[in-house]
């Protein structure tokens, strides 16, 4: 449904990330509640088993009390759109008693501020790709051929590569510098200790809303069926662990030590009205890759490094349409041979850089491998990411008036060990 | 326990898989029993919740009918243990009311033919690592360079990647021929099809049987503590599929339309009697690395292939001994950095060859990239895996009239879909 000329009754900043056209959902907790399905509006949380005890949503209540959106999101899109619909038109209805009768919207309204968010959903698997021309360009630049910066792989697949489930945390898990091997390209042998170069990648994850069976394939026309909604997602990575461990077989500790999610799910539908072309694919991709309409978005990403007890600094202005691969390509691409997903899986888009140096989604590229270090605020300076030092990462769409935003994505990194 | 003068009242083969001194874990299903944790005994499973109905096990009855085994594996080493040597003694106990109740006896030991095992664990999360130093050569020789066949960081690192967990299903699972691109060596740019060059991959597993925390590591003194026991795997792979897509971010949809693990996860305990002396490992590994005793096993590993209504054909002779890295330095490695694990997790051990070229564990390299078939004994010939074809692979242990084995780690290869 469109949510255009939509206006709600709750009192919300024109700028803020929750307004009538977004109705995210996500998990909450508090000293009340253990875990709880919610959505947002404005400053405040809307928790839904809450409201169900008006029995409005017409859903079996106790998938809204479980500790993830997994059983929630299984029941389908027919039902999870119905969800926030009902919740927009439960928000606009001037005449809605949760309006007039303070004691019951205080059991469901709750300030965002006042409570704590939790990872929204469970991940089975998580893959992620390597979809952003300017990114790949940039790192094949770097620490290949500049005159052949792109794999020869690069424009046929949507590469992508398995990420570790386990190590993905919400919003506002700190996490401590990894230790591992790392080789110095003028050393004969490597040495053991902490990460010298720790580093960000500024991605979006998409949440698989539908599973398939082994041996099912999904096409990019039935693909945002299988797309619940998407996440912002900080894949930190250690270049110097990556560097000496990645061949042959791919990143694994240098990336597995943590990876950061905001808390919020935007559900595809939100995003709809931001649909913008895609790249134009020079060579013409397989059929199975083919795909028609606008399918990429513009979301508008921002990444701000705040030293310990300093202030936020903006290091990086990207956004979203710079993708070369649709999500609906990528999981076109995952799923041909077979493979299957399952509700909660996480599909990183990989780092996602512009075209300008000001639009680099990672410290490698932003400082150029170190060579051009950021000067902050305070007068520091960072060619990587220092201990104690935290990134948030924050995301919106805008256009015709209407907003929506992510929230936020922020981990602070803490000393080794 | 030491079970070496063990014996026990049920009629055991000396060569079943299922001896006294095995006593495995496992999930089963029939007719009348969605899902039970079992044993196994010669011919028979041992319903673990039917025999808790005596109340001998002293545990939590509900985790034995759960869908998987990882609540029992999570009640933690002390317990399993209990377990396992409970069920030792039961069966040697000749006054055991067992062996002289016939309907008791029939509630809870079921033939192995009259019931379908199931996947043993839900996985978490599951990596593969790249342990086997013939294995890594003779890679090595074939795509990249025989006098630099490998890597330099391969004698530091037990090389290891994340792959899919959805897809590694229990044995008996089939699965049609992946599609997907390849590009030949003389072409410029890649096709797309079914995979011609499909590959095993003879592998073993072990599952985690302890959780940690994100940033805790794990020694190699506390690893067999969180190791709970083993499998067989089959981590099939499509290696024109992979040659294509592996640079730089590793094997992908190469390696996650299939992987199949053996049903009965024999315990690590079961195992101790045949530990083995490891590689002598020069350069000398970095102490998070290093390890006290003999961590290796002797465990025998075979091979078989049959065409459809053919005969088994043994194409390889392997032995778990010849890995280079062993389980403990697998999982110290895996979280020097912080990672965390999660019971239920599994770690396959990459594909073992050995020096042998009788020994070499994949199509590939028994088959020295198509370039010296294998002539099975119907006089077809096999450079990969053909349709229909059904790839078993067992494995077992023997030594001083000890004897266990890991059953059958089974799946046939469906044209493409």
């Amino acid at each position: 449904m469109s949510t255009k000329n939509l206006k709600t009754w709750i009192e919300v900043d024109p700028k803020s990330d929750f307004t009538i056209h977004n109705i995210p959902f996500g998990i909450y907790t508090d000293a009340k509640v253990e875990h709880h399905a919610c959505s947002a509006i404005g400053d405040y949380i809307i928790d839904l088993f809450e409201l169900e005890s008006l029995d409005l949503l017409n859903i079996n209540r106790s998938v809204l009390a479980e500790k993830d959106l997994n059983a929630f999101i299984a029941l389908g899109k027919t039902v999870t759109n119905g969800v926030r619909n009902k919740l927009i038109e439960i928000l606009c209805d001037e005449n809605s008693v949760l309006k007039t009768d303070k004691k019951l919207f205080d059991t469901i309204f709750k300030k965002q501020s006042a409570v704590k968010m939790l990872m929204p959903v469970s991940v089975g698997d998580y893959t992620d790709f390597y979809s952003s021309i300017d990114h790949a360009t940039n790192i094949g630049t770097m620490i290949r051929d500049p005159k052949n910066a792109l794999m020869p792989n690069w424009k046929y697949i949507p590469v992508g590569y398995h990420g570790r489930a386990s190590s993905v945390t919400v919003s506002g898990t700190n996490f401590h510098r990894p230790k591992g091997q790392q080789k110095a390209a003028d050393s004969e042998t490597p040495v053991f200790g902490p990460s010298k170069l720790l580093d960000i990648e500024l991605e979006t994850a998409f949440v698989i809303g539908k599973s398939t069976q082994l041996g099912d394939s999904i096409s990019t026309e039935q693909a945002d069926d299988h797309i619940f909604g998407m996440v912002l997602f900080n894949d930190w990575s250690a270049r110097d662990i990556q560097t000496w461990e990645y061949i042959p077989l791919g990143p694994f500790l240098s990336k597995n030590f943590a990876s950061t999610v905001s808390p919020w799910i935007v559900t595809l539908e939100a995003l709809e009205p931001f649909r913008t072309k895609g790249y134009v694919q020079d060579p013409k991709v397989f059929p199975y890759l083919e795909y028609k309409g606008d399918k990429n978005l513009d979301i508008k990403l921002d990444v701000f490094l705040k030293p310990q007890n300093g202030e936020e600094n903006k290091i990086c202005t990207s956004n979203y349409k710079y993708m070369y691969w649709t999500m609906e390509q990528q999981l076109a691409h995952h799923t041909v041979n077979g493979c299957n997903v399952n509700v909660g899986d996480l599909m990183g888009s990989g780092t996602i850089s512009g075209p300008d140096p000001s639009e680099y989604g990672s410290m490698m590229e932003l400082t150029w491998r170190g060579t051009k270090p950021i000067t902050l605020k305070d007068g520091t300076q960072r060619k990587f990411v220092n201990d104690n030092d935290t990134i948030i990462i924050r995301g919106y769409c805008e256009k015709d008036g209407i907003r929506l935003g992510f929230g936020e994505c922020v981990a602070t990194l803490l000393p080794a060990k």
